[in-house]
């Protein structure tokens, strides 16, 4: 201890007292709590104290860099095709990587999207993924490598190795009320996603009752302050600010996301997903600057889009024509008056899945891949009482009365004249 | 788990977003972190969101209940006198406990002084006491009682079973920088004070270069905290906010202080330790409502407060008459140049008596009886350059250099003519 550059409590009671932590105390704090010099306690009283006292965009970006280097640091800068990679920031039935990854890899662009598992109601593309049969999310760093040069898109589990730091912080912010807090909800995220190595990136940050955040004006600085940390680490940023008070397309749960995205490939799916489908691919072509000017709208009806999800699934152990799981009960829940939907809330609808056995709890916590909610309506849709609104699917029927009771008050059905203007999906956008 | 009240997370969220903790929710922490069910890591993310977000009255009463709660209560009523005890936050030279308790028990009132150990540089009432040749610290309750009886005044340790839960929470708060919070630092010293038992209490709160409390605002904010604590417990509570920018005496060291304190019993000493030993046994004497009004400066007078040192000291196994130690080595700071001394600061001295082995820096360092520093001269005197400002005091001689350094600028001379304003010991009176 007599060695270390710093003493931790000093670090904490600059950033209490309301200083900027130098370069120096920030490398220091993170590399010493990622050694276990930093006790926990001592790592989470300064994460409130940032929490409550704000960090600046220089030491965000430390921040950041410190978690960073605390691991590997990829590079695919020899697959002689630009890299570009999305990030949501997670919503209720956003399986938009499912279809994105395959089309921007069609447009020219290498996609090397390592993800993680899902917690909470928001759910994991690869708990999605995994209801493929055969399919598997753990690959090395030469399968990547590989996967990326023959079929452009890989969608696999991040390596242990990538912002170690982040792992450790992440698990404490968890246990003791400091989630919550921009600079380190960014500094989380781009720490993967710059250590990963990618040189162009989109980022879709939602807002609304079934996104993290629930005002605009966090999701525009969180969307602000990624964009910056990513442009400061050379990655060029741009992030759509998205709609996600009522669900994206018609379903939320594994299998059924991944039915409704080969939908989408196929060239039919619901509009919404296939609009911001589209709308993201081309922020991703314009990042990457691909040769050619593509249009991911073309190449999806080519079904270009299609072959290298095809492609992309077996390259991975999986078999695109195998039928996907369906659960083994289902029940439905009915519109409750004639009139116009006005209302289905997405935090009701995500935590409804979650609970039929779509999502987790707990780290360790198996998902079912068939379990989740349909949806036969979407906000502005004439509506019928006694017609079919939800159907809820689940291998375990006892969950029925736990997810009937999340959508108490998540559906509101007006006047057959209420007016109904278009909310659109992309809110803002913001660039570097 | 599952049969807790409350979950940690969402307390630490409320108090975090600026909300008050219900009496419940403040019960179960504190019970819930003694317990080992709430972990460090959470409650020192808790500290720092109530150092920053504050708690109100009704919070910090029920935060200290919830710390009385953890241990015992003690009870003194069957004593047949009144209780009362003082408390000080700490500063340099300041022994007045040591002539004080003997004092207010000549007067006719109980004093059970339970205390601590010092750490860091303004050195504790029992390593000053145990440089007295065979006193002993700890006292069981029972003897406690008997002592009360006999002698009217006890100082010694304060038992384990006190308040258990602040102990865990100090340790705590000193790796965490939580520390310096007024509602923290309040209900910490008031927990104690009140699980004592004590009826009436009178509180010294410094402020100062050598005191914990550098600007009076802070000072008048505990002072007034700690008074409302008190009060709203049935403690008659006064608190006496006192200057600490220069050293209390002309001691500051274990034996040193014994030896003025005995000088201030004997009739002699330092004006300032006369004056302000006298201003709160005046005080103490008054909050305990003693009968026939004696008045302290009379009892001091006729030697009476030195007859119950002598007992007080004998009936914890100390020799009054014998001989204090001395340390093996002084070494003289001088004058440095012709005029009035205008400014000898606190914390200076006390850095340096710490360094020359008068305090510890981990709990489990010894200290050393004789180190300290002496001073020939207070602010205000008219001083001739060479003659001796400073004794200091060592068996350790190779700690003279890093006593010296923390002198370094400590000490300013003005021009002979400076006129010089007697600053007074007592700033402000603070009462229920």
């Amino acid at each position: 201890m007599a060695d270390e550059l710093f003493d931790a409590v000093d670090v904490i009671r600059g950033k209490r007292d309301g200083h900027e932590l130098s370069d120096e105390a920030i490398d220091w704090v993170v590399d010493a709590y990622t050694r276990g010099v930093v006790a926990h306690e001592q790592m989470s009283a300064l994460l409130m104290a940032i929490l409550l006292q704000g960090m600046s965009r220089p030491e965000i970006a430390r921040w950041t860099a410190a978690m960073i280097a605390s691991g590997d640091r990829l590079s695919f800068g020899e697959l002689g095709r630009p890299t570009v990679d999305k990030h949501s920031t997670g919503g209720v039935g956003d399986k938009i990587t499912l279809p994105l990854a395959p089309l921007v890899a069609a447009c020219g662009a290498a996609v090397p999207q390592l993800s993680g598992r899902g917690l909470g109601h928001t759910g994991g593309t690869l708990d999605k993924l995994e209801s493929v049969p055969g399919w598997r999310a753990s690959l090395s760093l030469d399968e990547v490598r590989a996967q990326l040069a023959d079929v452009g898109a890989v969608i696999c589990a991040a390596t242990e190795t990538l912002a170690p730091a982040d792992r450790l912080l992440y698990a404490l912010r968890d246990v003791t009320g400091t989630v919550e807090s921009v600079p380190l909800i960014a500094s989380s995220i781009m720490s993967k996603k710059i250590a990963e190595g990618t040189s162009a990136l989109v980022l879709d940050v939602k807002v609304g009752s079934g996104a993290f955040m629930k005002e605009l004006a966090q999701a525009l600085e969180l969307a602000r302050t990624m964009v910056d940390l990513g442009t400061d680490a050379g990655v060029r940023t741009v992030a759509l600010v998205t709609d996600m008070s009522t669900p994206l397309g018609l379903t939320a749960g594994n299998a059924l996301e991944v039915r409704e995205s080969v939908e989408v490939l196929a060239g039919g799916g619901p509009a919404d997903v296939v609009e911001l489908t589209v709308d993201l691919a081309r922020e991703m072509v314009s990042a990457a600057g691909l040769p050619g000017d593509p249009d991911p709208a073309d190449v999806l009806r080519r079904g270009a889009a299609m072959d290298t999800w095809r492609a992309m699934v077996r390259a991975q152990g999986g078999d695109p024509d195998a039928p996907l799981p369906m659960a083994r009960e289902t029940t439905v829940v009915p519109v409750p008056a004639d009139g116009v939907l006005t209302r289905l809330d997405a935090m009701a609808v995500g935590v409804a899945a979650w609970r039929l056995g779509a999502g987790r709890a707990r780290r360790e916590d198996a998902v079912q891949a068939g379990a989740g909610v349909e949806l036969h309506a979407k906000p502005g849709d004439t509506v019928r009482a006694g017609d079919p609104l939800l159907t809820l699917h689940t291998d375990t029927p006892e969950r029925f009365e736990r997810a009937l009771e999340a959508l108490q008050g998540a559906v509101e059905v007006g006047p057959a004249d209420t007016p109904v203007t278009a909310r659109p999906i992309v809110l803002e956008r913001i660039t570097g």
